[in-house]
């Protein structure tokens, strides 16, 4: 029923306009009564977006899994942001039809913003929580989750824009291979361990041995970045 | 009586809820007509932030001054979000307010992330032109400034919790600092002189003379953002 919901609301709202197709269209087109649409929607807005509830569930949990906490933060992110990606990937067809209804319809983008929000509230409070001993904690978990979602953003409109052709997910993990490079992703992992109450117990993240000494040549004018990946590669040969 | 009908509606969305609180409530308070509501606010959410389209109007105009273009691009979009924290700041018992509203009431919420979604649009489209000739131009645009905007949030809202004391001007330049110190700030400026099409025009962003050599002295462990911060003063000496 759940789905003749949703197929019968997609349909009206391509035919008439998501303003024009009331809830009362939807159930007469679908065969059920109206509170049936009430039990499973809360709203006209949310049958558009029928498995965020769920995948924010799914999202929630994994981060929970203090077993993930082994890993460095911004990778355990990236990897949560990975099942939202999942979710557009898994029906194409339908993620196109709302990608559509999206770009016209204000209130349903206003929702699907309102529903973004809450997945970078919930990166960000696992960031938190991994950051907590770290000065600047609150502020990088929330930079790192805003500029995560903002890479699966980016993979996943560019998919849609293509008209889901290629691996989407080859393309998140390029974007954020790309917010990894940044010094929030080696640097964040360094930190990450060094900020993390069980930092002590082993050496999953600790550096070479300090007494070594790196010397870097460089010419002036060498952009930095090619300069850091030249010391990173120095640091971890 | 613009300003009367701001006033009237904060005070009674305070007093009685915004839900409960009607444009006519409002109108009869403010002591005017109900036309004269609409005149001014599309919507009951929209008078709760009657700055912000003055506000995205003045980025738009600052933005548009190609004479910034001389200026590294992530600065420049630092420079935009500043004029909207300046609104919040030269209204601190207002912003206090709204504050309180936004997180009892959906609606503004919801607002106020589209209003907050269209100011990053509109830094992450001028950062698109800056970076056109990147092959990354239109990913590293979304992502910085995205990260932009997570920072001005993060100082806006350190601000409003600690009621508006301290200088929060200063406390988003610290958190803004925060994000230039990564990989997109002095490197996104090289990048940003290196993409833009009068790149070759002016010395602005040109780097010191290139046949010079410096040496980085480090210990293997030293954490990379500390080198990349003795490489960075080396190149600039």
């Amino acid at each position: 029923m759940r789905e003749a919901l949703i197929s019968a609301a997609l349909d009206l709202f391509s035919e008439r306009g998501f303003e024009q197709a009331t809830v009362d269209d939807i159930v007469a087109r679908a065969g059920v009564g109206r509170r049936s649409f009430f039990r499973y929607f809360p709203s006209k807005e949310s049958v558009v977006f029928p498995d965020h509830e769920g995948c924010l569930a799914d999202m929630t949990a994994f981060l929970a899994d203090r077993a993930g906490d082994r890993e460095d933060p911004v990778q355990r992110v990236c990897e949560a942001a990975r099942l939202v990606l999942r979710m557009y990937a898994a029906d194409p067809d339908f993620s196109l039809r709302r990608y559509a209804l999206t770009r016209q319809v204000p209130a349903l983008r206003a929702h699907e913003l309102a529903v973004v929000w809450r997945y970078e509230r919930t990166l960000g409070d696992y960031l938190k929580l991994r950051f907590a001993e770290r000065p600047d904690g609150r502020l990088r978990a929330e930079v790192i989750a805003s500029a995560v979602v903002a890479g699966h953003n980016h993979a996943l409109r560019s998919w849609l824009r293509s008209g889901c052709t290629g691996d989407v997910e080859a393309q998140m993990d390029e974007a954020l291979g790309w917010v990894l490079a940044t010094a929030w992703g080696t640097d964040g992992q360094a930190a990450g361990a060094e900020g993390r109450p069980d930092a002590a117990d082993g050496p999953a993240h600790a550096g070479p041995d300090t007494d070594e000494v790196v010397v870097v040549v460089t010419r002036r004018g060498t952009p930095v970045q090619r300069v850091v990946e030249r010391v990173r590669a120095a640091l971890e040969e």
